[in-house]
């Protein structure tokens, strides 16, 4: 995270306008009767909502305006490229299966990275109200009791640990394989969470969340709040998980080892 | 429910009371990380928090000095003989595995039943700031965005459905073929959200929620909101199910239908 000892706040700001209008966005059709949804694939179920268009439609307005050098990767429209050396990814509804359901564990996620990856990320969850923002010199979060710190948990051994996933597949065969090994040696092991487990883990709630299969914009504003908070978070075999695949968020380098040892011999 | 066709409306106001107080209780120590937990079993986890005690301890408080006629039975202290007929039911903290882990989908569970069984509940989120609420003429919501009428979702085919339990193996082996069998052939399966689940029923969001092993105190507030927001409860031999032990809550009659058919020759 070279040259980003401090967060520029023209990023905050502008950080905030989004997670602002995307909550607006997403909250007009949450839990209403006739949400519309389509298949993006022809096997399976994932729902692409109006919600997720129209807020990310409406975050590229406020990034054209206000963030005009910068590039932009997002879920729904693809990619704006840009003169600055800076990214936005944004996952306009991470764990849409959750929203369609009216779960409140489903998330906006808005990252800012450059070469090396993301260093400031947000997730933030409109039904309650609640935002978790990370980033250098900066981890915070603000919701229904007020602003706290994010903090990740101190050491623990596996066998007194909680590990998060969002489906008990987690992936392939061979995924869920591995998924398990952790599983059964872990104290507690939740399912359904969607991006919220990485909340979690920078709030110090839980100790480990393992997934596969994911994108990048699944992962880049999850792991700028874990970082911040104090975590890590990589791909199953040690190294940066930021283009997406499999993931490995630990909060602290102890839990992340005992996990990774179990993890790192998954066929590919 | 006889005799019920409209609800006293003492009950409604300590209900209000009650959850108040069980929701200050619980916030107190929600997120916190010192919160202390030992287990209740000796194989497997089974955290009783401080927090469970003390939101208990508050409503048995408030029932005393407000309805000391009736009975109670509660999840932590037991039970507290009455005159009335009624029988208030409480569990402090449904979900307890969740709240350990940050999530916010555990729930304070209040109902009120007579020999018949429960005729209102409430299902309380703290941390969202979300309250369900059903009984005779009375099927609300009240959260972040405002109070707006509970009404299940019209019927569907299961091909066609969402299907919560709290995790994946539900039970025992021949429970968990079960409810596999079910889930299957619905269109989507989420887990991890205890009493939450029901509350999504009653919110029009989820078209059966499955699940096992369950005390009459983690259902009978459940089984009131859904009801009376137009959906069914029941055993998985169609049965009342206000004594704990399996359930299957339905938005409507058809989908429960389906869902029987496939539950009920379950072994015992």
């Amino acid at each position: 995270m070279k040259n980003h000892t401090r967060l520029d706040p023209d990023i905050l700001r502008v950080g905030h306008l989004l997670a602002d209008a995307a909550r607006r966005e997403t909250l007009k059709y949450f839990r209403t009767t006739d949400l519309s949804t389509d298949n993006k694939v022809a096997d399976g179920y994932d729902p692409v909502t109006v919600a997720d268009r129209a807020a990310e439609r409406a975050m590229l307005d406020i990034l054209a305006q206000e963030r005009p050098d910068d590039a932009v990767l997002g879920e729904e429209y693809g990619a704006v490229s840009g003169t600055s050396g800076l990214t936005w990814v944004l996952d306009p509804i991470d764990g849409t299966r959750g929203f369609v359901s009216g779960t409140p564990t489903w998330g906006v996620l808005i990252a800012v990275g450059d070469a090396d990856g993301p260093f400031f990320g947000i997730i933030d969850q409109p039904y309650i109200g609640e935002r978790f923002i990370g980033g250098p010199g900066l981890a915070t979060v603000t919701g229904p009791t007020g602003t706290h710190k994010l903090q990740t948990r101190k050491s623990r051994d596996l066998s007194e640990a909680t590990v998060f996933t969002t489906f008990p597949e987690v992936g392939t065969k061979a995924e869920g394989a591995a998924f398990a090994q952790v599983s059964q040696k872990a104290r507690l092991t939740r399912y359904g969470t969607d991006c919220y487990a990485y909340a979690l883990v920078a709030a110090g709630q839980v100790d480990l969340v393992i997934e596969a299969s994911l994108q990048a914009y699944d992962l880049q504003a999850p792991i700028a709040v874990v970082q911040a908070a104090g975590g890590i978070v990589t791909d199953w075999q040690g190294g940066p998980a930021h283009n997406g695949g499999r993931a490995l968020a630990a909060a602290n380098p102890e839990i992340h080892a005992q996990a990774l040892e179990m993890l790192r011999h998954c066929a590919p």
